[in-house]
């Protein structure tokens, strides 16, 4: 996707070797490139957040385990790399996932051709991450044509929460996928961007990519979608999802629920867009199921480390919540639309779910 | 309600006749008193909201008059000062309510008593508001009580959404009258505060007035609640409205509609507390007749100065929205809990229904 212009991804291999990425934590502010020379870069940029989403923090691991093992590719080197970077972050099940995956294949190597090994698998894994993100793209954009079709050519209005766009993966997103799409393919579409308290995602960052890319979009806060749906002014909502069970059920940004609700009350389309890595298979109940994580309450009642609560207030700050599956009204993955329920995701992945 | 463990309303006549406010712009980071002088004093403390919340701004409107007559009497003098106080905030229904409502009392004496006479008709006002919230209160205290009964003494938590409180009337509030009384009763209370953005009236005033009176609360962002409620975490909430239709639809605060479908969606009580005075027996439609105000969409890019969004990002700023009859369980009034309903309504204020 672009940056000023500039088609660019959130991590990619620059001269001598080294790897690259954007510096989240400068956005939407300043865009800033930071060179991760070797493995101590690649864990604080996960660490400090420079890269985040779940996909973007897994390749990102990938490139850094292929850093460490070109300075010393040894064994011991290898598990002491991999546990320094999976401690970096250690809810990310991806950062997990990437890391075994990048081991597994390097030890069945000699040390001599480790490092290369690990240098392609990380950039091939990227590249499937684009692949995967693309063809979810496809998938959607069909919502969005028919929505266009709906109202004879006219603008389509779409809801978004939080940020499901290239900046958490390496390039096209998940939910704002098909709305690139859309946009290369002349349709008129316009995205309400829920700013996503605590954290801002959507103010800062889905916004800025929007920006970039030159999609109409307007800022809301999170307590607007309702009224907005309520009169008719959107026309799906396209989100992202943490987890879903393989009944449906989807963990999102808390707030997308009661989006989903609003959703449901007035007969609008809602979509969650993600990719079969994200199905866990071994869950059927999301609300009894997936844990919720509480984060530092001081997101909530500070910002740019000012305090903006009453002083001596507490405060709570739960990351996600559940959407039940029967508000759901599709799932948006690479290989189709399905329905939010087992069999509809069986129908499209019926390899995973019989395992 | 308490403030440092001083009794205070928002709003009173102080030594030598002047009237003194509590600066609501320095809330919660410091309580200052600010002297009002005169008219022009009354009239820059609506339009800078140092006083604010349509009880509020009516009950000090009509101190303002009652000062500029203090200074000159004449019939030019009063007209002048009604058109004066009226323009701060042009869209308040109290406002101009109060200001008629003095004006007409006052005509009909001799210049040389009106001083006095509206004087005495602001401190009326500000009594009734005092009696008519504390009614609010003893109505709904009931509900508190009957959850207390059903968790066996155990605390009941309870969801408000903005600012509903002592500070935007004269003591007291609304939708936390119910809970102050409760608290004074020895019912263990816990309140989840929404924080409400874009202006932050809950983090900032709802969880300020709760902590001074020591009724145990957390903030937490808007986009929480439905996950609080789905993981019954959250006995009843309770809301303000700045308008009622006669139906019982409810336009209050952007965001209220939204947790009203997570407490249906889950079983939850959801009332909503208001005066008589903020029924509009005109409408029938809430949604489709109260217009929403738009606001200035800087409230929602910036925050204290500082732009938080992303750098040329358009926002919209809805500042209400409307919770249909259907979602609301029922509403509190001075005369006591009625359904949400053109019968319900009628059934506790029949003179006004008939009218």
């Amino acid at each position: 996707m672009l940056i000023r212009g500039q088609s660019m991804r959130t991590i990619w291999t620059a001269a001598e070797g080294a790897v690259e990425i954007i510096d989240q934590t400068r956005l939407p502010h300043a865009v800033e490139i930071v060179r991760l020379a070797g493995l101590a870069d690649a864990a604080r940029a996960i660490s400090d957040m420079q890269v985040r989403g779940a996909p973007l923090i897994g390749v990102t691991a990938a490139f850094g385990l292929a850093l460490a093992l070109r300075d010393d590719p040894s064994e011991a080197a290898l598990g002491e790399a991999a546990r320094r970077l999976a401690a970096t972050r250690p809810t990310a099940v991806n950062l997990a996932w990437a890391l075994a995956r990048v081991s597994a294949l390097v030890r069945r190597l000699p040390p001599s051709e480790r490092a290369e090994a690990a240098m392609a698998e990380a950039q091939g894994m990227a590249d499937q991450d684009v692949k995967t993100c693309r063809a979810i793209g496809e998938a959607g954009v069909g919502l969005i044509e028919a929505a266009a079709a709906r109202k004879g050519g006219g603008r389509v209005e779409i809801l978004t929460h939080c940020n499901a766009g290239w900046l958490a993966c390496v390039d096209w997103g998940t939910a704002l996928a098909p709305i690139y799409l859309a946009r290369q393919r002349g349709i008129d579409v316009h995205v309400w961007v829920d700013e996503t308290r605590p954290r801002n995602q959507g103010a800062a960052l889905t916004a800025f990519e929007l920006g970039q890319e030159g999609v109409a979009h307007t800022i809301i806060v999170d307590n607007a979608g309702g009224h907005l749906m309520q009169h008719g002014r959107v026309d799906l909502c396209l989100v992202g999802a943490d987890r879903l069970t393989r009944t449906g059920d989807a963990a999102n940004k808390i707030g997308t629920y009661l989006k989903a609700l609003a959703a449901a009350d007035n007969g609008v389309g809602f979509y969650v867009a993600a990719p079969a890595s994200t199905i866990d298979w071994g869950l059927s109940d999301g609300v009894a199921e997936i844990p919720i994580e509480e984060r530092d309450p001081a997101e909530v009642t500070h910002l740019g480390g000012e305090r903006i609560a009453a002083p001596g207030s507490p405060a709570a700050n739960f990351g996600f919540d559940v959407t039940p599956a029967r508000l759901i009204t599709g799932i948006v993955t690479e290989r189709g639309v399905c329905a939010a329920s087992e069999a509809g995701l069986a129908s499209l992945f019926p390899e995973m779910a019989a395992a």
